[in-house]
């Protein structure tokens, strides 16, 4: 394990979560709030702190930097920037628990948007921005902002970042692994910039359309209003219904849209089966509440809002729908696991995952009938390996087991399966509302401090798709033993 | 596709249906009752049938029987008994709706013991009789009971062997397939005498201590009481309890026991987690319904008949565990999930699945972090080879995607997603009883015919693990796009 390398890439971390702070610290200035000091002080401290930490690291070509050293360094930033980040919530006041604060802030940088507040208004400005703020650094990834920026050397990035984007293969646009990220970042913030121009031409406020722009844009959910999405024009939920779809998709569709390949944007497989079951789960829940809302456009536009917010796994709400029929319940829980594209912001198993899984069957049942046949498949056009495949079944079963576990000790509490099962799945699948208990409109306060620390666990685990947290666990658990047994192992130094 | 020789299978398998039909019309000689006419012409029907069809397709050695074809027979068996199975429900007016009846009979040869049956007594006895007996020949396979007794050649009989056994492997017992098959049913009908002869001594009637007997051997959970389990005394629950949990290890074990291997057999790997997650659950749920009865032996009784009942897919109810707390809920479907042994009478998925994947997890992990590291996993002592990870992999991916499709269908019907789920996860594991609306006191009547096809299929996928049924399915689907595009098939023919 480079140890060296990864406490010098965490110190880094460090130092960027003290220069996100930075504009919370000028929303407390604009609205003239004492808290603004808590944000400033722990952004000079981690300041400090990173660039100590930096800098006695350094010797960044010190050994090789495996996989295994990927995986740790990219489990630790986010367990690290989680806890930092929870810092000024709990020492604001603005949320007095601190794994209360911590579940928030996992949430926020994971772009779940669950909650354990009850009145959102309540908080500070800075805080709320903080808040929303953490959706737009996690969408992308905290790493991938930093290679956009650093000058790490590249074979040390293709981990880091294969190891923190979503989806099961990382397509590099371009040959370098920084340009790439530097790219997508000016996509993400192009788009972001849109939707923020879009809703302030719908007469949204500034702060709530800032926030709502970074939400969307990392498909989490949070929102500084109680009323969530509720209240706002047709438009105004319009235009965020089509910034959640847009986010929900691959971005190298818009490159490939920026290269004028409009064609092959156009049939991008993936993109294509995602608007297939947004338009077919729009179509039966349109049926299943038909008799909810008086005209037909309110209930196309709440069943839209709705599907697209919960396969891009953002979580806004345009209406409780914890009232809906069973039917809309189950689509909705159902669209939580399969998720947004892969390369997107958005969280779940991703569309891919799920056209893979069942290429696969489809291959492996001919090739039962005809074991001399040569079985491969494609997706997006090109051929899957060997490797992507064992990653998908890998990750299907990492996932399977620790949901399952994860069920197990949340169901300690004695809460119904609804509300337990919708609280996992909506947490693993960074999503954010669930249904009953952890409906909407209500939030994950009443859970126990256990219950709380399994689903940040979760929401971490959902957002850096199991496998870097399991080989963090693995890696010291191996070293655990390695130290108890008084052996030096003969890998692992 | 060898047609001819599936053809003559299958004309087996009715000459055999006719058979087993014969003891329900001594039962109903001795109760005197009019139904066991219309069972009398059925047997005769099937024999003068299924004779007439074995007899047209000789000419065992044409051709080679290839895995598909095997998947084939086994799938198109199950699906002939099932309907051939459903005929005297039907036509003697017990059941009325010839898709209830096919339901039902497909939960007894499954060893599901799911019902529509609202008053099970108002039944004759034949059907009585009936109704468990397809627990008893569906538990160890009719092929398998076939092969016991037909002198087939063995190349075809271990592809039959293969797909109708339940469990990741078949080991063989002994060299030949049909010694093994043999050996198989000498040990079930001993282990089921011997349930038999203690119920009578605690005083249970015969007809009840004989279809009960059958039940808990298959792990089916078809009583004949409208209180099922619930009105016996503690010593004749205890009775089940142990037999259940018997018929739910694998029958290796036994025969390591006749072979005087104890150790051996007592170290059995899989029967030691059985055995673990058994104690565990009832130890949860212990806890959890301590305030439910007066005394720790009834909430030690009631616990384990209920945690034992549902691992081992029996579902049998000695109380109406809908009515407990929610924790007993989610350990009771999360006992679904698990199963009972490979190579056992029960359904699920097997609690040697749930230790490869485990294993292949903690194996792959390992893997990623020492790429060139060995990465070999046992269970039950032998190594676990490539194949069978491969087919432990594809099972998940089959089980899980053919279980989310059937959950989309089943809930069009708008109840509630703990109902739908739990009637889904009972029928699919061939468990029995699920919760709220198909709670072990109620029963499926009430669901429409399409969401009771779609049941009657995952009972069948249950129970013959997916794969069987998805390759005769793809093969139909291969030969119709080979007729409708005028082409012959390459393979196929």
């Amino acid at each position: 394990m480079n140890i060296r390398m990864i406490v010098h890439i965490l110190g880094w971390v460090t130092c960027f979560e003290g220069l996100f702070l930075l504009p919370s610290c000028l929303v407390a200035l604009i609205c003239q709030e004492g808290e603004g000091l808590v944000y400033l002080g722990l952004a000079a401290l981690y300041l400090a702190l990173g660039s100590l930490i930096t800098v006695r690291s350094r010797r960044p070509s010190s050994g090789q930097f495996y996989a295994r050293d990927g995986f740790a360094a990219v489990a630790l930033t986010w367990i690290l920037i989680s806890v930092l980040g929870a810092l000024p919530f709990y020492l604001t006041g603005d949320i007095p628990s601190l794994i209360d604060a911590v579940f928030e802030t996992a949430s926020g940088f994971t772009t779940t948007g669950a909650t354990i507040l009850t009145d959102v208004e309540a908080l500070s400005h800075a805080s709320l921005f903080w808040r929303s703020f953490t959706h737009w650094l996690g969408g992308m990834g905290i790493l991938v902002f930093m290679m956009a920026i650093l000058p790490l050397s590249s074979g040390r990035n293709i981990h880091l970042m294969r190891a923190e984007s979503p989806g099961p293969s990382v397509e590099k646009m371009v040959p370098k692994v920084r340009q790439s990220a530097a790219l997508l970042y000016a996509i993400y913030t192009v788009l972001t910039l849109a939707e923020l121009l879009l809703l302030l031409a719908g007469g949204m406020p500034f702060f709530e359309a800032i926030t709502t722009s970074f939400s969307t844009a990392g498909t989490g959910g949070f929102a500084v209003l109680n009323s969530n999405m509720s209240g706002y024009s047709p438009y105004l939920q319009y235009v965020v219904t089509v910034f959640m779809l847009l986010f929900g998709i691959n971005f190298n569709v818009y490159y490939l849209l920026l290269l004028h390949k409009f064609r092959t944007a156009l049939l991008y497989e993936e993109m294509r089966w995602y608007l297939i079951v947004i338009a077919a789960a729009t179509g039966l829940i349109m049926w299943d509440i038909r008799n909810l809302f008086p005209t037909l456009e309110e209930v196309f536009r709440h069943s839209a809002f709705q599907v697209v917010s919960i396969i891009t796994t953002t979580g806004f709400m345009s209406v409780d729908f914890d009232l809906w029929p069973k039917l809309s319940h189950t689509v909705l829980i159902l669209l939580m696991f399969i998720g947004a594209c892969a390369g997107s912001t958005g969280g779940g198993s991703k569309v891919s995952r799920w056209i893979i899984l069942f290429k696969y069957l489809r291959t492996e049942l001919r090739r039962l009938m005809h074991p001399r046949m040569v079985s491969r498949f494609r997706l997006n056009g090109a051929v899957v390996g060997e490797e992507m495949i064992r990653s998908t079944l890998l990750y299907l079963v990492a996932y399977f087991l620790t949901f399952v576990l994860s069920l197990m000790v949340v169901s300690l509490e004695g809460y119904d399966l609804v509300t337990n099962f919708s609280a996992l799945a909506t947490c693993y699948n960074n999503v954010g509302p669930g249904l009953n208990r952890v409906g909407p409109t209500l939030n994950f306060g009443f859970y126990s401090s256990l219950s709380k620390l399994v689903f940040t666990a979760d929401m971490l685990l959902g957002r850096l798709e199991v496998i870097p947290l399991l080989a963090l666990a693995a890696s010291v658990a191996e070293r655990g033993r390695g130290l108890l047994s008084g052996r030096r192992l003969r890998h692992g130094h």
